[in-house]
């Protein structure tokens, strides 16, 4: 049966390729007001290839901001039904001049796509989409499909929680299935089992209320750049631990088991430091690399600005400074929380030389998937099957903050089914993804439909 | 005789502002390419007014950069001969924003001018032009006078030392004046009698070779803008003294009676902090404020930079990050040296996770004017005189680098004769001049030339 269905895939590759590009070709920023129109129009596409796949019915919901596409087939009400949650918006993807080829003009090099959202997410949900085509047109499809795609997942999905809320019973299912996610190698297929969650914050200091000449004021009013500096180097000692009081309360510690399961997912250092051309790397005391993003809870600045930033030289001491500021969280740390834990302690750190104001953006919990789940067992055993090896679980540095919103709302688990590579350069300049992780992917999918159905029996 | 010129003044002080508003309309910005030919403009403006006031020759001399412009009057060489310096070039005026008038469509508003260039330096230099034509035109010119109006102060006057080598002959003063200082307020008349050095770096940390996604990298690869942080933490210790290396090996510590001399100064430290909207200074332990801003050096980060600075929230872990540092010094710092233990200091405490570059801008050297010399005893008295008290000598944190030059390539020694207000906001938005302060400028300076040419005899 995946015979059929693989040689199915491998008759209309290039159409579904051709079809991807059409979608990414469309500069779906959520994250920009000028580009509200293509966000909708990037939904229109999704839907219609919904209802081109053969979908009952296929629709484009209103939200207080972007819509979610929501489609479904039921074939019969017996069977499991899986849930298919992606996003069809994208992240900025400045800076322009990085981009070997334009961000919204999709290239094949070396058996790669090139495009803003390849990866991150469109090449990744659309896999489901050709892999319901596949199913449905040989006959074999095995269990009831729902898609959910929304519009606004890269500025943090603030209107989903409503979606769910309001239409919990359409959107019932056995499971959640997200591909957004991605595998150590080809070689070393892998399931991200826990996800972490994001608090993320923007701080804007204020000192003088003007901008004023450093040599006639220099030394004599703190400089909001210098205060700001020296806050944010405060925010972690020696170790690397950060210092918010209470940051680490919530954290579970991963047992020594646990810790040697995730150490056996293949890691090279030196090559690690060699694709990135760093003489070194640095993080938390006591834990590996790997542990470091992927169990340990972090802090980085995103962004910082203030003074002047322009050409030459200009010795202004300056009224504001600002910055961008994240944390990557683990079970059991609660994003609000620790987002009133960062703000209390940000503001009493400041010198009375300075006025802070702490503006918190988007967050989201963090999530550990069921290993002993059906759900997990299927997709381990549709990797095995597709790729020839038992995929290591892993836990990602990434947040995927509705993950713990499904779990909440809707109380069905998620499995993440992704299939994408690190140096796919989600978020950078150059973003790719593998023809060959999109082709394999719509195999594994509909494998994982397979046995997902024959285990729920 | 004095009386004579002041009726002058009065007369035609309309006029004056009428030719300086036309001189300000012109954005003679040096540190953008995009004005290149304004700042011509402004030269050629400058010239033409120096031919209408009398001069025997005024010329636009080119350099390697932006003109100087020259003119001279040579009434008898038996004379005392005065070189009066000033920059026709301005600030950028960037935030435009922030401007409640456009920076180069001057207006007066409760007696005060303003424009960009306003107070630095058009306002000022242009009185000099002005007293030249009342002393000439009611025929009580005492001095020889010579003008040097450049256009490249803004961006380090560059070029200048390469013509005051190439001009000695031409250049051959026994006094140069500089107007480009402020006076404590118009109650409190004073003379700078110091000017700090400066010494101005551009720093650029490089972490990983691409942006990363902050999830996937974020804990395990070292972030330059935190690191860049904690580097400019370290830079001062919990004294605020600046931690480089050798940085205060060279200063020159004021006696006890010359710490009391410059307390005369009247400063109010509430009203100073309500003027700025501050609840609080901090500043160099064991020093008032004015003598942090007068008489230590100091260190500011005038300008930083990194990641993702525009709207909503992108989680990047960047691979650059940058600032914009200057160091104001005192005697007997050497600008060159304290660069070059800067950039020695920065280098060595980054750590194996980034790689540094640190790319020095123009510096200059601090500079004190001997208080017992005939020229500071003119101005004080033309001072006295014009403003009805004897002027406070101060010590002020701004540098104006080529008196050092002057003294060291000329040997001539400079009085700085400024007339400016701390309140004009020089290098800020909305400078401003005050009308009074232009006006009674040119008495006094027409004063200075009385007495400099009586005290000489």
């Amino acid at each position: 049966m995946s015979t059929t269905i693989n040689r199915y895939i491998e008759e209309h590759k290039d159409r579904f390729i051709n079809e991807l590009f059409d979608l990414l070709r469309i500069p779906s920023i959520s994250a920009d007001s000028k580009f509200k129109d293509d966000v909708l129009k990037a939904a229109n596409f999704v839907r219609d290839k919904l209802i081109a796949i053969g979908v009952d019915k296929a629709e484009v919901i209103a939200t207080p901001g972007h819509p979610v596409v929501y489609g479904e087939k039921i074939l019969d009400p017996a069977l499991p039904t899986i849930l298919v949650y992606g996003h069809y918006d994208v992240q900025p993807p400045d800076p322009y001049e990085l981009w070997d080829s334009p961000p919204f003009e999709p290239v094949i090099k070396d058996d790669n796509i090139y495009a803003r959202g390849a990866a991150d997410d469109k090449g990744q949900f659309y896999m489901h989409i050709k892999a319901f085509e596949a199913m449905l047109q040989t006959n074999s499809l095995t269990c009831n499909v729902k898609f959910m795609i929304e519009g606004e997942e890269e500025v943090g999905s603030d209107n989903l929680e409503g979606f769910l809320r309001e239409n919990k019973e359409m959107l019932k299912s056995d499971v959640i299935l997200i591909s957004d996610t991605s595998i150590i190698s080809v070689d070393t297929p892998s399931i991200t089992i826990g996800l972490k969650g994001l608090s993320y914050l923007e701080v804007e200091l204020t000192g003088p209320n003007r901008d004023l000449h450093s040599g006639i004021y220099g030394g004599g009013v703190a400089n909001p750049i210098n205060v700001l500096c020296e806050m944010i180097a405060s925010l972690k000692d020696e170790n690397n631990r950060i210092t918010i009081p209470g940051f680490y309360d919530k954290v579970v510690d991963l047992s020594e088991e646990e810790r040697s399961e995730l150490a056996r997912a293949p890691f090279d250092l030196q090559a690690y430091m060699d694709d990135l051309d760093l003489d070194g790397v640095d993080g938390e005391h006591g834990y590996s690399t790997l542990e470091r993003t992927g169990i340990r809870p972090t802090l980085d600045v995103n962004g910082i600005w203030g003074g002047y930033i322009g050409e030459g030289a200009k010795t202004v001491l300056p009224s504001k400074a600002y910055a961008k500021i994240s944390m990557r969280l683990v079970p059991n740390q609660d994003s609000e929380e620790i987002t009133k834990l960062f703000k209390q302690h940000f503001e009493a750190i400041a010198p009375n030389t300075v006025k802070v104001k702490v503006t918190p953006h988007h967050g989201g919990q963090p999530y550990i998937t069921p290993v002993n789940s059906i759900a997990f067992k299927a997709a381990s055993m549709a990797f095995e099957q597709a790729w020839g090896k038992k995929p290591v679980p892993t836990r990602d540095g990434g947040s995927i903050p509705i993950v713990a919103l499904f779990d909440e709302v809707l109380k069905i688990n998620t499995v993440l089914l992704g299939f994408g590579l690190d140096s796919d350069a989600i978020h950078s300049p150059n973003e790719k993804y593998g023809i060959l992780n999109f082709v394999k992917g719509i195999e594994t999918i509909a494998l994982f439909h397979q046995h997902f159905a024959a285990l729920k029996k």
